[in-house]
Formats: C-alpha cells, sequence, structure tokens
C-alpha cells in the first residue's frame, strides 16, 4: 500500500555529550520517509528554501522516496532548529528555532500523494494536518503526531483533527496533558474513546505501548549502551510503525504489533549517530536481525504455576 | 527448594489520594512472604514488638510462612513507617519512620533457615546482609535489595555484600547511582561485571528488566488505571521472582525469564489495594490468569520482513 507523510524537512544544528554539529539533515518528514522507505514507497509533502542542497536530495533519492511534493521556495531559508541533549539524553532543551519557509507551509498534494492508502501527518498546526487527511479520502489508516504547543494553543482543533484520524503516535506526557489524566492507561482509554482504532505511546528508553479499543501491547526499547543522538527518534519509530504497515496486505492485532517492533527498531538504530546517518547506511539484514533481537529479549514460554511441581 | 528472607515487619500508616490507613501490615519481609508463598515454603526472619498482634500473626499463618525466627521483644514497638503519595504514585513521601525494635534488629537464623537454597537480602544495612549470606553456606542463588541511603552512606561495604550475592533486585535511580552511570545499560554492564550472575532492574509502571551476563530481558508492568497503594511493590516483586525459582527444579535463562513474569504479577496485584490485602486474599487461577495477560500483551509473531512482500 502506498504511504503518504506531511511534515517539517529541516536542518539542525546540535550539541550532544558525544558531540556538536552545525547544519545536518532533519525533519520529521525526513525522518519518517527514511525509515519507511526500508518497507515501502513514500510519498513526502513538505517545503524547503534554496538553501536545501543536493547533498540533502541525494539522500531522499537513495531511497527512492517521493519528493515531488517537496515545494522549494528559492528565495526561502528552510526550517532551522537548535538543540542540546544533556547526559541523560532524555530531554532536548530547543536553543533555536527559525521556522523560515515553514512558517507558512501550505501542504499541497499531487494526485499521486492524495491517492495514498496510508497517511501520517506528522507534528504539523492541527487545521493544517485536518485539511491534508481530507484531500486524502482513500486513505484507509491515517495516524498523526501533536506536540505540546498545540495541544496548549489549539486544543479544540486538535481534538477535532483526533475525530478524522485513525491512529494517534504520541509520548506519555503529551497524551497525558491531552487528557489531563496523569495515569497513562486512563489516558488511553479517554483517547480512544474519541474513536481511534490504535493509539501508540512512545515512552522512548521504556519502549512504547499499542492501546486498541480491546488489546495492549508493550515493547521495551532496545538496550543501547550509548545514545548518540535521539533527535528524530519518534519520527523514525512512526515511520518503520506506518511503513511496516503500508507494507502488509491488511492491518489487523498482528500486523499491528510487528508495526510496533519494526518501530522500535528503526528508532533504536536512528539514535546510533546524528541525525538520518544511521538510518541512511541501513540494510535489510541488519533490520531483521534486530527485529529478531526483540523477539529473544521478550520471549518467556507460558507455563502456568502448579503448586505440584513446588520440589521440597 | 526452600526459601528464607531476611528483613523488616513493619507497621504503616499511609495517604494516597484514594484514602487513608494508620496502621496496617508492612515491611519488605512481609510483602516478600506473602508472595513467595504462593509459590513455595517461606522462611522470614526479622523482629517485631509486643504491639504485633493476633491479627498479624494471622496473615503470615494463613500463607503457611513459617515465622519462628520473627524475634518478639515484648517492651519495644515494631518498626513503623509513615507515607504519602501524590496522585502520579511513582514516589513515596516519608512522613515518619519510627526504627523502634528495627533498630537494632540482629538477624537471628535458626537451622532451618540457615539450611535454605534461595535467599533473600531485604533492604537492610549491607553489613548485617553479609552476616546473614555467610550463615546460609547451602544457599545456591542468593539475591539482595537496597537504598538510596546505604549507597551513600555505606557504599564500601555494600560491594563487599555484592561481592557474596548471586543476584541483585533495585530499582534504575539505585542502579545509576551505585556505578555513578546514567546509562542503565552501562550501569547493568558495571554491576553485572562485579560477578552477579543476574540484575534486576525494576522500574515501575514501566516493568522491569533482567541483565545476565549475555542475556537481556524485558517485562512490561501489568496495564492497571488505579494504582491503589504502591507501597510493598518491588518486595512483592521479589517475592514472586524468589518464589517461583524456589519452586523450580534448576534457575536457567527460561526459569529466570517466568520468574520475571511471575514477580510481575504479584506486584501488579499488591498495587491493587492497600497493603497486604489483595495479595493475602489471592488465589491460583487469577496469578495464572494474568501470567497468560503478560503473555498476552508481549507476544508478537517473529516473520522478518521481506521486501517481496510490498503490496503496491
Amino acid at each position: 500500500m502506498s504511504l503518504t507523510v506531511v511534515g517539517s524537512v529541516a536542518f539542525d544544528a546540535l550539541e550532544t555529550p558525544f558531540g556538536k554539529r552545525d547544519k545536518i539533515l532533519g525533519g520529521a518528514a525526513t525522518h519518517f520517509s527514511l525509515a519507511a522507505s526500508f518497507f515501502t514507497q513514500v510519498n513526502a509533502v513538505g517545503v524547503v528554501g534554496g538553501d536545501f542542497g543536493d547533498d540533502q536530495w541525494a539522500v531522499f533519492k537513495r531511497h527512492n522516496v517521493n519528493t515531488d511534493d517537496i515545494e522549494v521556495i528559492p528565495d526561502g531559508k528552510t526550517f532551522f532548529w537548535s538543540g542540546r541533549y544533556d547526559y541523560d539524553m532524555n530531554t532536548a532543551h530547543t536553543l533555536d528555532t527559525q521556522l523560515n519557509v515553514f512558517e507558512t507551509f501550505d501542504p499541497r498534494l499531487s494526485e499521486n500523494s492524495k491517492k495514498a492508502k496510508l497517511l501520517f501527518l506528522a507534528n504539523i498546526q492541527p487545521t493544517l494536518q485536518k485539511q491534508v487527511r481530507e484531500q486524502c479520502p482513500e486513505a484507509k489508516f491515517v495516524a498523526m503526531d501533536t506536540m505540546n504547543f498545540w495541544i496548549t494553543s489549539t486544543k479544540d482543533a486538535l481534538f477535532e483533527t483526533i475525530k478524522v484520524v485513525d491512529c494517534m503516535i504520541i509520548n506519555d506526557a503529551e497524551a497525558r496533558q491531552l487528557t489531563d489524566e496523569p495515569n497513562i492507561h486512563k489516558a488511553a482509554k479517554k483517547l480512544i474513546d474519541h474513536g481511534l482504532q490504535a493509539l501508540v505511546i512512545k515512552r522512548g528508553e521504556y519502549g512504547a505501548t499499542l492501546f486498541t479499543k480491546d488489546g495492549y501491547f508493550a515493547t521495551p526499547a532496545y538496550p543501547l549502551e550509548s545514545v548518540f543522538d535521539p533527535t528524530g527518534a519518534g519520527d523514525t519509530f512512526a515511520g518503520g510503525f506506518m511503513g511496516y504497515l503500508a507494507s502488509q496486505s491488511e492491518i489487523t492485532d498482528e500486523t499491528l504489533r510487528r508495526a510496533m517492533v519494526y518501530g522500535s527498531v528503526m528508532a533504536s538504530f536512528n539514535v546510533e549517530r546524528f541525525g538520518t546517518l544511521r538510518v541512511d547506511a541501513l540494510d535489510y539484514p541488519e533490520i531483521n536481525e534486530r527485529f529478531k533481537a526483540f523477539k529473544q529479549m521478550t520471549h518467556f514460554d507460558e507455563i502456568p504455576f502448579e503448586r505440584a511441581t513446588t520440589a521440597s
């Protein structure tokens, strides 16, 4: 099934305990597209400035991502984000945000992008997300992300958008803030009650959980001794998740579970090097090997306890 | 295999968003014993005062816990802890601690307790833990807990004790503090390098992870919409974990994994009501049903991704 993503394409400047980069390829749609490209053909919808160069386009091309709908505004500058991570690597401290051409982003989807069966609305203004969703009547599984800024400033519009999607892929704090509910399972129930088919809660180093109307699935994160750069991990997760679903003939509880694991696999690679470097260089044996590792690290035999087995 | 636990037996006073109790049965050895009692026969070693009454003894008796080594000091008062939990339920705020008879606790093990094949050293002074361990030469699997207080005040003694045990069952923060290492996987490796066969990291609502020299296993926590009272959850986990191991004929990677799940099962029940009430009232079908639920919520089919399966 075809997959379209709408979101930011950006330059990032990063400082982590492991080093510093002044200007590397980033953005939600970028990280998403690269991860998803291993599973399906992706249409990326975004906007960049005249400073977006051949090296950046080459990354998309290498992964067969359709960039026809990434608008170029030659006189403008590409969205720029600068951030710093401390040793705990859990929180990004924003140093600078220059929206540039992204400030007036008006996603225009070609017929090809509109025909996608799966659609991911990365973190942009909720009303824009809704407009994009309405341009894709054939989409049968639509997922969205959001962030604390929209929850605070446009909560009503956000809930209007939630009504027209099938899935949210957000983090713990966002789920709690959206529902004013400290218990994550109660928060998830409230969100599911808004009509979602699935809700994915990303929990960073603790893994990710999938809530459906009647089901629950949890996967740990891959155990990494060094998290090099967490930027884009959430979008990479979403890319692996949606990309895998797009590769399957139908979306069932079983495919959603494997999609959770493939999302976790892709995110675990993403954080191993700066920006897009690690995912850009991935191959299928690596992906499948890590998928297997997830099975290995969560498997146990289902043997009920029987009192009679108690030895003396 | 027989199992001995050494630790506190206490009265707790608790305030949670769900209610208040002035004086209920608590303590690490209590929570541990009750949980373990579903899997094996437990010898509890501790000390109480003259205020420890028939109702409290009855709880141990109901679960066939051997209390011969719980010393009674008729003129003394039982260890008392008072705490409060806010809505997030993750952090206990200590309101009052009265060590009472526990202040001069000098664990004396009967021949029966000394002969145990499995031993759990609950959170007490590290030098005492070591002395107890040395009284049990036949113990083939010894696990210990500790807390931030001992890590700060008696770190050297603590590492002497770590040398003579096989397993630690501690939380994230304790593992980080013990090793001065923010990354939990690096912290775990450092602790394993001190000669542990197994290290269990308890992560509260995020579940628990097992590290061995070459292996890694992660289990989520059971999804609970209401955590009523988290007091004793860690000791209840340890009781389920050690109790299950004691019920098995040998300790292997497979039994350790199932022990992690049984530990999580028991902890999930413990937090559903105040103090020991829920575990006290448990039965085997409930335990096995929840064990099955853990399998259900973590299972996925191991199907590697094949590019060829991509649909158009």
